[in-house]
């Protein structure tokens, strides 16, 4: 981790700590840069991370405030992090209902960018949440970057191997979103009726260098799930 | 709009012109400077500014890419543009079905910032593409932020007007997801049947300088909308 990034997380953390309220005002530059002993250029880029991050806003000429918090049992849209994170005071675990190697479908190739002869390691698991199910997930993995993947690996979190065990840098990540009713499968698997609403999420993933390694389709428990995200101004 | 704000739609226009390509490379920062006659710190600043926005990645010590272009029909839900301007090509309308001055529910207050007596302007729409129920809209502005609305600014684009007609500065938004049956009321307008698939997306949105001024509730018809997202790796 880079210093700015070290700095950022410990700013993080002081929020989070004192439990500062959207609007609260950190301190000013020249204090941050003389408590933890860094320049003025890797104090911005800490403040310019947390400001991407949502963690906080800048207002030009008036000083840096803290954004309100998440509601708490909320997923991330914007995560990569898996949910995991998001909800770590639940318990959440994994029901792993295939995991093979295998040739990608036509939409899992195209996603990937891949061909139809390439290899990808297929998961499919349900996971719950405080006992109840949460989702069910197919997922793509371009076999030739994730070569490897066993059923302990996938019963924990599988982008925690990619990271800690491969070493792989994660990067951006398209995530499109549809609503439509369950199958009766996706019903069975879930726990709820036929034709309850579904939320499907489709996710391509990237790593830092831009190829995709996975792709995932992931059905919500509409009755467990919520989502957030924390959109900034660049876009206005 | 700034310098490197306008450079940055250049280069947009460019890739757009030129159907690039996920993957494709931008040239090097040398040979943008001497295109567009700025310095290296305004075309940084650019380049930035469109990795924020999803239309380029950068890999260190590579170079610039494009990302994937978004799919066709997809509404973000990370700009505060409105979904006007995703959704250019559809024709898309708006019925007023509601616009007054009134007091904010506790929900509204809570979520503006303000208190039971302040007032609010209430505006309830249903938006249409293409002639089918796109949209039930509720939505909450400050009063005190947004002292004036009649039925032909809300019937066009709100944000619109709040921008050029007010000239306010967008900031910042926190947006929230939640997936339900619809009631007998939102299905009526909706044209759907009594508890079809509902997806609720609440949002506040600030100004600049962190003041909520609107908080909506839009119930989504799921036949008709789905969502894209473009994550950024400083997530991981």
């Amino acid at each position: 981790m880079l210093k700015y990034q070290q700095i950022a997380e410990e700013i993080e953390k002081y929020i989070e700590e004192n439990a500062l309220q959207q609007g609260d005002k950190l301190p000013v530059l020249e204090t941050l840069m003389t408590h933890f002993e860094v320049s003025k250029s890797t104090i911005t880029k800490s403040l310019d991370l947390l400001e991407k991050k949502g963690v906080v806003f800048q207002v030009r000429g008036s000083g840096i405030f803290v954004r309100r918090h998440k509601r708490k049992g909320y997923i991330s849209l914007l995560s990569n992090q898996g949910f995991k994170k998001d909800l770590e005071d639940y318990k959440i675990t994994s029901e792993v209902i295939e995991l093979e190697v295998r040739k990608p479908t036509q939409e899992a190739a195209h996603n990937l960018n891949i061909s139809l002869d390439d290899e990808v390691y297929y998961v499919k698991r349900v996971r719950y949440i405080q006992e109840q199910t949460l989702c069910l997930e197919e997922s793509y993995y371009n076999k030739s970057i994730v070569p490897y993947l066993n059923n302990e690996i996938v019963t924990e979190s599988i982008f925690n191997y990619i990271k800690e065990g491969l070493g792989l840098k994660v990067g951006f990540s398209d995530i499109y979103l549809h609503m439509d009713k369950l199958s009766e499968e996706e019903a069975a698997y879930l726990g709820l009726e036929n034709g309850a609403p579904k939320l499907l999420v489709e996710s391509i993933f990237h790593l830092t260098n831009g190829q995709p390694f996975n792709f995932s389709k992931v059905t919500y428990n509409y009755q467990q799930s919520q989502f957030f995200i924390q959109a900034n101004s660049h876009f206005s």
